[in-house]
């Protein structure tokens, strides 16, 4: 059995890679439009199952249209399953995502040209609709894989313009009756890019996950009274967008509460009748509070409430408080997270541990396999823009370190 | 010459009337959508004209299709000119507007009744447009005119759907090249509901409007750096919301600072790219400020930009400021308010001095002839909006009050 201590990825093919499926759905600004079981993502998937087959690579799909490549180990255990997504937000840009899953196949390209063979089979995914701006909720196919949801009740989501996904899979010749996940896995690993400025700002190379952030999402509505700006006299005002005002400012003050990992964010927002002339009668908003330890998350979110009933007390509107999601906090396997740790350190590359701010797949896969999720750094962490950008030398040292660890657990005993 | 100090109008017939505009354009909910041009507006005309046509009234257009109808003097004088619109917007109610046209209906009638004959001609008018909610700006008709503005110009306004207004006059059979103005007005009176809630909260039969309140309409746009919710620590982050949020908390207190007349409102706010998961980039929203006094609606405006200096210095984000519409303070005839008060106190009705808070045909007439502007309660002070609503006394005591001023204002020396 080859150790592969050596073995390195080759960065100028990897970076080639990622310029050529970034042509597919590419646009003016240099992003990529390449939405979920589209035409492009069509185009996309071809030229990745183009790829993978002329490593010998057999590629299987599942029910919600997920691409498994797979490249056979020497004995008939369950594999090492790597990667990340190849669909893109509207606007969206060259790594996300992509990243991960071009650098599995420089993975799968590095292996096929040595001609090692490792232990345990190694699977490359390319997981459907992580993006979820098409079709909600976003990592819908990982969670289903991972048994978290349910797959028929997947194929019934449908996008902005009423068209179900088991019909979108359909229209581009995918099978929705072909099962999805409910097989073992040995571990899975995902490199992403971190969509944060962290790394960055640090000089690392490198980050190591610890936790996917746990999340609660919530909805406001503050209904006040709509009535004429000119001849409401002030006092008798009813103005829902001034009771929204230190509930905003509230949810931030919270995150400072529990610094430095808190975060607190309104996103969206909606005014009614949204009009120059007309005192606001409703503001509707978000609201999205993270934290990486599930205790503090908790105390995060009776603050909210706390907040919210507050400014309903004092400002005599009726406000009300929706739960729209909640994620718990995701750890991730400490024993993968160690050999992270080594073989980056064993490359000389400056590591660091970070938290996942956003959700991964990997978040999905860790709450029923051993996953590990390795962060690259990005340019002033853009992302979810066509602006995103990294560079060729950092997307090479996360393939590296993915290499050797898949590596590394394909052959353990 | 007949005094006419006895007369009085119908007061059912004055409700009949109203209730039988209502029904063109009614909603389900009890309101009003008969917008400016449209075919529910062609449809609400021909009833009005057939009403003027049976008292002997021959009925003029111009070249905006505001309708005239006039009834002659004893003198070829200029006339006296009484009206409001009958346009609504899209979730109007019955009476913004209407209850001005068929106040002025209501006096033509008791006149054709009696055999009346005044010195000068009395002229019902319906205004074009009004609203603004198809075509803007708001009142652009009776502004083209009192000379404010230009005819040529105002007929390329654009509907939502891009339709000009010149086409769109002509699509129901108005003839947009006749002239618009231009010729001598007596005084102009217009009777109108409140919108607001003084006159009902404090028992009053009627408004004496002194003053159009002067105001001024900006846009405000803050720009930060949208970024990811969950991936950027708070201390990195620049929220475009976060910072507009003194801003608008700011407008608040400037009109409390210039109590009780002061106004300020944001009424219209969008978030960049509005979505729950990413840090506001961009927040764009509108402020409204307003005041009776000029002095005082020029220390506001100072205020205003104060403000938004201050808050950029302190947010280091860009904030930028534009002007939208400037509408100085507009006095009314106080030779005509005095009419109307003495009017109004010889029927023993309990009437007080307000300032118009919104804007009226009125307070552009006001700005070219002698106007007078006279309100009704309504309750609750609810206006644009289906619940529209007020008392059938209130509406006879308004109509009785705009026929004993135009007896008087018809018959002066």
């Amino acid at each position: 059995m080859i150790e592969g201590h050596n073995l390195r990825v080759d960065g100028g093919r990897l970076w080639a890679s990622l310029m050529e499926m970034a042509k597919i759905g590419g646009t003016e600004k240099g992003g990529c439009n390449r939405q979920a079981l589209t035409a492009v993502d069509a185009e996309g998937r071809a030229l990745f199952r183009s790829w993978c087959e002329r490593l010998g690579c057999a590629v299987d799909t599942d029910g919600l249209g997920s691409m498994f490549a797979r490249r056979a180990g020497l004995e008939d255990l369950p594999p090492v399953l790597i990667g990340s997504h190849l669909d893109t937000q509207p606007t969206g840009g060259k790594f996300d995502g992509v990243l991960g899953v071009l650098a599995g196949l420089e993975v799968l390209r590095v292996l096929h040209e040595t001609g090692i063979r490792t232990r345990r089979p190694i699977e490359l995914v390319n997981w459907t609709n992580e993006e979820g701006c098409r079709f909600q909720p976003a990592m819908l196919a990982s969670s289903v894989f991972a048994g978290l949801t349910d797959h028929a009740a997947t194929l019934e989501a449908r996008d902005a313009e009423g068209i179900r996904l088991g019909d979108a899979l359909a229209g581009i010749g995918l099978d929705a009756a072909r099962p999805v996940g409910g097989r073992p896995i040995a571990a899975y690993l995902e490199l992403h890019i971190e969509q944060g400025p962290i790394l960055e700002a640090e000089g690392a190379d490198i980050g190591y996950v610890v936790t996917g952030q746990g999340l609660r999402w919530y909805d406001v509505t503050v209904t006040g009274f709509e009535s004429h700006a000119g001849s409401t006299p002030m006092p008798r005002r009813r103005d829902a967008l001034l009771a929204a005002l230190p509930i905003i400012q509230g949810i931030r003050d919270l995150a400072l509460s529990h610094a430095p990992a808190g975060r607190g964010t309104v996103g969206e927002m909606r005014l009614l009748p949204n009009s120059r002339n007309v005192i606001p009668g409703q503001v509707q908003f978000s609201v999205d509070v993270r934290h990486p330890e599930a205790a503090i998350l908790a105390q995060m979110d009776e603050g909210v409430r706390t907040l919210v009933a507050r400014v309903a007390a004092e400002t005599g509107l009726a406000i009300t408080l929706t739960d729209i999601a909640h994620s718990a906090p995701v750890p991730f396997d400490p024993g993968l997270l160690a050999i992270v740790r080594e073989e980056s350190t064993a490359m000389g590359l400056k590591g660091r541990d970070i938290v996942s701010g956003a959700g991964h797949d990997a978040c999905n896969m860790a709450r029923a396999y051993p996953s590990a999720l390795i962060f690259s750094p990005c340019k002033d962490g853009i992302s979810h823009n066509e602006a995103e950008d990294m560079k060729p030398a950092w997307a090479e040292a996360g393939a590296n370190v993915l290499l050797r660890t898949a590596l590394r657990v394909a052959n353990a005993p």
